[in-house]
């Protein structure tokens, strides 16, 4: 009895495992899932509240009926935009017969996949002809692959529902050439490594599990072996996931792409948990997904938006589709996730499965705090071996630094640049692309001519532009052959401050650059205050332009520095100098000036090291624009010409908030009055700032990271003492 | 035994009421209100919140001990700002100590009185002697008086605390020579019809209220009877609420001034209504203080911000003490004010007496819904002929058209000048002054030079510029003789429009300036779209300029428009004109234009008829700005040159949002593709417009504003007929 007992149980558990393997759906819902939903959604507001728009939506949609026209424009026209429409409403109508049982939303997709088979067998390819790998259904392959991803979804919801025969057909008629058509049949989308083959990868793999095909199921994974002339070439998804991330999950053409590329890794990974838990991929690479997506929230600011680094868009935030996906999805694969319910909180967002749905019921009970955003130090390049980006990190405050990898064909020529964020706002900002993504007004939202003519080029960061000049000469093929390197870092939150210091030695020949970023809590200051020291040591006589793209007003400055009158004329010909207007050029016979401005609510002052010699230019970007492509954005530039050696020395300090109501501003109790270089050589640097009430003294060790060094030095009479690289000293009055 | 009885219920009650006549506090706090609060705080949790801070607040001044020093300094200076610190904490001291009976509060207020009783009678003029009425404790009366409302208010609740002798003190040496001082001793400060003598009327009145003194309280009511040459001369409190307002409660000066003259109308006002309700206050003039904040409030955009017409600093709201006050006043005050709660939940703030007391207690109960701002429309001057001025409004979109007096000294030269605000943020703006209240920086505070060389002038303004020179010459005293008149106006929300129509016959010497603004709410426009025809009609050959201050990026035009390269001039040199940059300019053959621009969150579209000759300039204010005064503003200037008669006739039309975590934007279903005029004769005009679907013909009589009279004209050889001033027929296409 008890043999006989084990032995049943035994064979029920072969045959639930059996079922379970290959029961669909498989890929992004399971049975299991939709039985847990089904069993609990009233203590999920947010995605019932999801599930009742998604019906809504796709109840119009049949309504209307589904159109499915002979492919014909370019994205943005009517065919692009229709079979763009119809895999998201495959997908949803799919989901929504697993998660209603109403047989209406499979009838649905079901005409619509074997209207979608009657067509593709017939289709040439696509009429425009435009791209490296021009599609079927769309212009380009990428298109064709973002259908495939959701109608293998669709199409694995749905499976049960359909006849054998039914399922025959599809597979043969569309799936299968459909998935060899955009492997195969374009081996220059599919196997690269490249964002592109990313969604290849998941496309063909995805649709391999819906219809259990171990053949494609290799491609998607392993790759094709076709003949390039490089039989070592690595491909597939999991070659994607080898190359795409450095170790920490830092993508290299920075946060906007990341978010763009992550979500086919994100999508055909849990399909791969579900239907192929054998792979582990989500250990795959120590856990790569789970840190790529930690990195991706780190790399928002604290109102939620992603750090405009390299070729993005502003204002993308954790709020888009593939970073709630994300969050959803690490939340509810991975053990130790509590902490996505509070980007889960500020997202206020799931997605239609049941990764979104544990989120919503978490979020139902859970009391969330405020997403955790901390100081990071992150590598960059496949093995961490590529420069990086910092992120110094105060309640308020958050200043990025980059000195990464140029960042492909979407970087900017910006070493060592940052920018500073107060309050969730930017006050130094990076201007990010000049393109409006999908606004056909403006070329129909592609890469407008002042990217690359200004939004890419040093001038238009906050970082030192050496001989009026983009760093690499603008050449992207020269700058992926460097990378800067970070000299050290401190984010010890226990400490006063927290510093990262980075070098660059390539952007411009025979030349050093050298920048140091502290972020300095103190009471004894209204801060958080910026300390930044930027060396430029050069072989030859070199000009140093640093800008600083400050956000606001001009309100105030120790320079007499009228505007120009009569007429404007832009700063210069050429690496994004030529569309600058300039407002004003002035001097100062002080060693130090200041600047003020303020951003509407905020007052902020830069006060920085002068020197008789240097020009101080007030400009604005908007010249040479004849499609009024660039914002009309100001700046600040410090010019140091004709030296061979350069430091700029500048604090940044905000000085208090204003209220229109009461129009009452707040007093900075703790201005800074004055900045010195008390001490500049080979090998250090100390920089001394002051308020009415103490004194601080910033000595820096320049060619030498270790920690445990000891440093003295005697600079006018007086002995500098410390251990490690750098040291602040504070010294009340 | 019953006589008795009803003698001595009598008694009781003639008793209780001298005690409630006599009794302290009776000013904005009364006994009985303390005791109201007392009995329900649970229920007011703003309220209480409130109490809490203001005891923090307090207690945290009575540590530190208060400093009463000699005064020296202007606005701004360490005396100034210290003796309005203590006016401000010996208030809020003198309510705590009624509202927690906690003696230390009666004692704080106390020894401050008695130290400013001490240092009072010695005290010369203030040293600055920079104002027509120079002050004690500061540089101007107006100070002055602001600390005798306060303080006055703070006697009043420690009155009972104090002995009579030190009442006696207080009164003699402090109280009476202070009021005598402010009243007699400056009746230029006192006497005149002006918010400054407002508040010197209140303050008066206040103290005279405080200390039972009637000679005082006529002052405070009736003005001075000095010899100023006019016996007729109108002055005192009760004068000012005649003059300040125009019968509906419109403010000369515009809602930024409104908002800071209201106050001290408001707390006297109170003062009166507790401790001479015999007076009948609040429905003096027929309520015109309950009409004066209704419109305040109205003249709020639906973001809760002041519309910043004439000299105004932006972002003023309505959440500002003064209109907190006001709400809370007008629903304890008046019955029938339970719309007050839907503004006060937009505001979510009270004031410390019983008034915010009952506010608090409402809105802890009550589900208040969106305040509800009404399309209107207002008449200015005193006896409501002085024009005026009108809000369009539908659900998202708010449309302001002026055509009041000149506004006094705080007056622009923008007669028939409208913005635009949708979804409550400014689409075509208002550039209000060019000033910084209170910020130091820019010349402490104070006007800048561009306000009136730029701020003021027409261009500046969204309304036509004759001959690029200002209207009235840019003469306040030519400005002041006329007004522009309402020709009519039809906001009857049941129709598919609103309408309103002005015209204004002085701004230019021999020119007619007619302007009709429609706000169309049709289904079949993507909208609601505002329609503006400006009819320029001269004696002489002139040329006309239609600015649009638009908001945001350019996103597309159908000129021709290039941007200048080589260098930029200023589009003139005088009238505003000096401070435009000329970016471009340029013709188009069509007989219409579009211009569209993006916000950041949604697109726009002008579409304007257009002639050969016409002049389409874009441009950016901040030109021949030295000290960085203005801020960088874009402008489209349509210029017809060298007619006699002109007419612009434009369609601005939303073109849908975008959400920049999709990257999708919405798309108009509605376009409007043209834009025509049929017919223009001396006494009519016809407009047509029309999308794919739809056509639109807009008939209106210039010249007869009955709304009986039926018009009938032939206009190429097809009958236009249409009954009343203007009407809109629809075609179906």
């Amino acid at each position: 009895m008890n043999s006989m007992k084990v032995t049943i149980t035994f064979l029920s558990l072969l045959l639930f495992s059996i079922t379970v393997f290959c029961q669909h759906p498989k890929l992004t819902l399971t049975s299991v899932g939709v039985e847990n939903i089904n069993s609990g959604k009233e203590e999920a507001p947010l995605f019932t509240s999801l599930l009742n728009q998604t019906v809504a939506n796709v109840d119009e949609a049949i309504a209307e009926g589904i159109d499915i026209p002979i492919p014909k424009d370019m994205a943005g026209g009517y065919t692009h935009q229709t079979h763009k429409k119809n895999y998201s409403l495959l997908h949803q109508a799919g989901n929504l017969y697993q998660l209603t049982g109403e047989s209406k939303y499979a009838a649905f997709v079901s005409e619509a996949l074997m209207a979608y088979a009657k067509l593709y067998p017939n289709l040439p390819l696509h009429p425009t002809n435009k791209s490296y790998a021009t599609g079927k259904l769309f212009w380009q392959c990428l298109n064709d692959a973002n259908w495939l991803v959701y109608c293998s979804q669709a199409y694995d919801c749905i499976h049960e529902y359909l006849s054998e025969e039914q399922r025959q057909l599809l597979e043969s008629e569309l799936f299968i050439p459909y998935a060899d058509f955009i492997s195969q049949g374009n081996p220059r989308f599919f196997n690269r490594i490249h964002n592109h083959s990313t969604w290849a990868n998941a496309a063909v793999g995805m649709v391999a599990l819906a219809i259990d095909n171990d053949t494609l199921l290799n491609k998607a994974l392993y790759g094709l072996h076709y003949n390039d002339g490089d039989t070592t070439h690595p491909a597939g998804f999991l070659a994607q996931l080898d190359h795409a991330f450095s170790p920490d999950g830092y993508f290299s053409e920075g946060p906007y792409y990341h978010r763009y590329a992550i979500f086919p890794f994100l999508i055909f990974s849990h399909a791969l948990h579900n239907a192929r838990p054998e792979l582990d991929i989500l250990n795959y690479r120590d856990g790569i997904l789970k840190k790529a997506v930690s990195v991706i929230l780190q790399l928002s600011n604290s109102s939620g938006e992603l750090f405009p680094i390299n070729d993005a868009q502003k204002g993308m935030s954790i709020r888009s589709k593939e970073i709630v996906t994300a969050v959803n999805l690490i939340y509810a694969l991975y053990p130790d996730s509590e902490d996505m319910l509070d980007w889960a909180a500020a997202q206020n967002k799931v997605i239609l499965n049941e990764t979104g749905y544990k989120v919503a019921v978490a979020l139902n009970t859970h009391n969330t705090n405020a997403a955790h955003r901390k100081p990071i130090v992150l590598t960059d390049g496949k093995e961490g071996k590529g420069g990086g980006l910092a992120i110094l990190r105060s309640e308020r405050m958050e200043v990025l630094f980059k000195y990464t990898t140029h960042g492909m064909g979407h970087g900017h020529f910006d070493r060592l640049s940052c920018s500073l964020i107060d309050h969730g706002s930017e006050v130094v900002q990076d201007y990010g692309a000049a393109r409006w993504v999908n606004v056909n007004h403006k070329e129909g939202g592609r890469y407008l001519p002042e990217n690359k003519s200004f939004a890419q080029q040093t001038v238009s960061h906050n970082t030192v532009v050496i001989d009026k000049k983009s760093q690499f000469q603008g050449s992207r093929k020269k700058a992926d052959n460097y990378h800067p390197e970070l000299y050290f870092s401190d984010l010890d939150t226990a400490k006063d401050f927290q510093v990262v210091s980075a070098k660059e030695s390539h952007a411009y020949p025979g030349t050093h650059l050298h920048r140091t970023l502290y972020l300095i809590n103190d009471e004894d200051l209204t801060g958080p205050i910026l300390l930044d020291i930027f060396q430029v040591k050069s072989d030859m006589i070199v000009s140093a332009d640093l800008p600083i793209w400050f956000m606001g007003e001009v309100m105030d400055m120790s320079m007499d520095c009228h505007q120009a009158a009569a007429s404007l004329s832009p700063m210069g010909n050429s690496d994004g100098y030529q569309h600058i207007w300039m407002l004003s050029s002035c001097t100062s016979d002080d060693d130090m000036f200041s600047f003020d401005w303020f951003d509407g609510d905020r007052f902020y002052r830069l006060l920085a090291t002068n020197a008789q010699e240097d020009e101080i230019l007030i400009g604005r970007s908007g010249a040479n624009d004849p499609e009024y492509n660039l914002r009309s954005e100001p700046v600040l530039i410090q010019s140091k010409n004709n030296e061979e050696n350069s430091t700029f020395i500048r604090l940044l300090q905000p000085m208090g908030s204003y209220d229109r109501d009461t129009e009452a501003h707040t007093i900075n109790l703790h201005e800074i009055i004055s900045i010195d270089k008390i001490h500049e050589s080979k090998d250090h640097i100390i920089t001394k700032f002051e308020t009415n009430e103490a004194q601080w003294t910033v000595m820096l060790a320049t060619n030498n990271s270790s920690s445990e060094q000891t440093h003295s030095l005697d600079a006018g009479g007086e002995i500098y003492k410390w251990k490690s690289v750098t040291d602040i000293q504070k010294t009340k009055l």
